[in-house]
């Protein structure tokens, strides 16, 4: 297909995907005559998945280079999935120091392992923009936000490690992180509303799960 | 305290103050003379608010106008809480119509309260975008991870409940929710690295929740 065909397909304007080309985040074309060139289903998704991650998710031209680099150069061993991934994504403030409070609360965690992540730096820094706007977060609280969080982390490895391919997998992983963060975000707010009402109609549950003897 | 001193508390520009105060973001400062305005601590948190939301949650200047709204004038009764907040915090694509597929999932999740929630126009957007991006997802995997979800909404809840005064659970629901976004962001990356060392070490859990018969 030609280059406006490939824009009607994605939905991206055609000044748009010149400028994917030009910075390299989309492979060229084949050219079928001097000026003109011929794109593929390849190419289709390939400016999907950038219109999703820059539009859909705010990851920068620079964070999109890193994931398409990791997709291109896939690990050979799933198992080394994760650490591809969080080198392709750029995490944010991730250069920054780990406070004492986060290493404590990673410890009481159990999760000794992620210390030297990047997106320690992330977390030190998203607690305490949190705490200057105001908000009483004690680490008790983010250690409660963690385990909550810990269910979802294994919907996400289990899907990884099932995956059809390492290609997969990595997109999975690597963009599927970043692309999801939005529905968990609305899943959230619906949530509140749900048990909100559990709550307000007296059949919720307390803010601490049900008892292993409880039936379900 | 003057504007310049409220600055350097706050550690946002002073051109920036000025700005908030323009736009009635932030209440004028009582007049000593005709030129000289003083600031106190209600102000020093309304701009840490302000910056919070705006610089570490991405919320816009209308966004945060319909938050301080709110704060402003808080319901009476703490289990309105949530209509007002979701209220409050503008809804990204909350006018889209939800697809078929999403209101199938929020059947099957029992969240019937929820349906003519904007968050679910979100959703549906953010699936739409997921999906576009390559990634395959299965109605199935969205209920997977609302479940997930729905813990981190119950400790929400709970915290806003046991909240000191309205206010309070307010500043919690409308503007915690957004501001603790980017935590659960670092968390979950944190957590893929924990869980994922957990199954390459064999020690791993499965991709289920463990069953309630199992100790913990």
């Amino acid at each position: 297909m030609r280059i406006s065909e490939l824009s009607d397909a994605t939905g991206v304007a055609v000044h748009t995907i010149t400028y994917y080309l030009r910075v390299g985040l989309l492979p060229p074309g084949e050219l079928t005559s001097r000026t003109r060139a011929e794109y593929g289903p390849d190419h289709v998704s390939r400016v999907r998945l950038i219109r999703a991650l820059v539009q859909g998710a705010g990851v920068s031209i620079d964070g999109v280079r890193q994931i398409i680099d990791a997709l291109e150069n896939p690990p050979a061993d799933k198992h080394e999935l994760f650490g591809v991934a969080q080198e392709a994504v750029p995490a944010p403030d991730g250069s920054r120091a780990a406070s004492a409070e986060v290493r404590a609360v990673l410890t009481e965690l159990g999760w000794d392992e992620v210390l030297d992540n990047p997106f320690v730096g992330t977390l030190t820094a998203a607690v305490e923009t949190a705490r200057d706007a105001g908000l009483d977060l004690r680490p008790e609280h983010v250690v409660e936000l963690a385990r909550a969080v810990e269910g979802i982390a294994r919907i996400d490895v289990g899907h990884a490690l099932q995956a059809p391919s390492v290609e997969h997998a990595l997109l999975l992983v690597a963009a599927g992180t970043v692309v999801t963060d939005p529905i968990l975000a609305a899943l959230r707010r619906l949530a509140q509303q749900h048990v909100s009402a559990e709550v307000a109609a007296g059949t919720g549950l307390s803010a601490e799960p049900r008892p292993p003897s409880e039936s379900r």
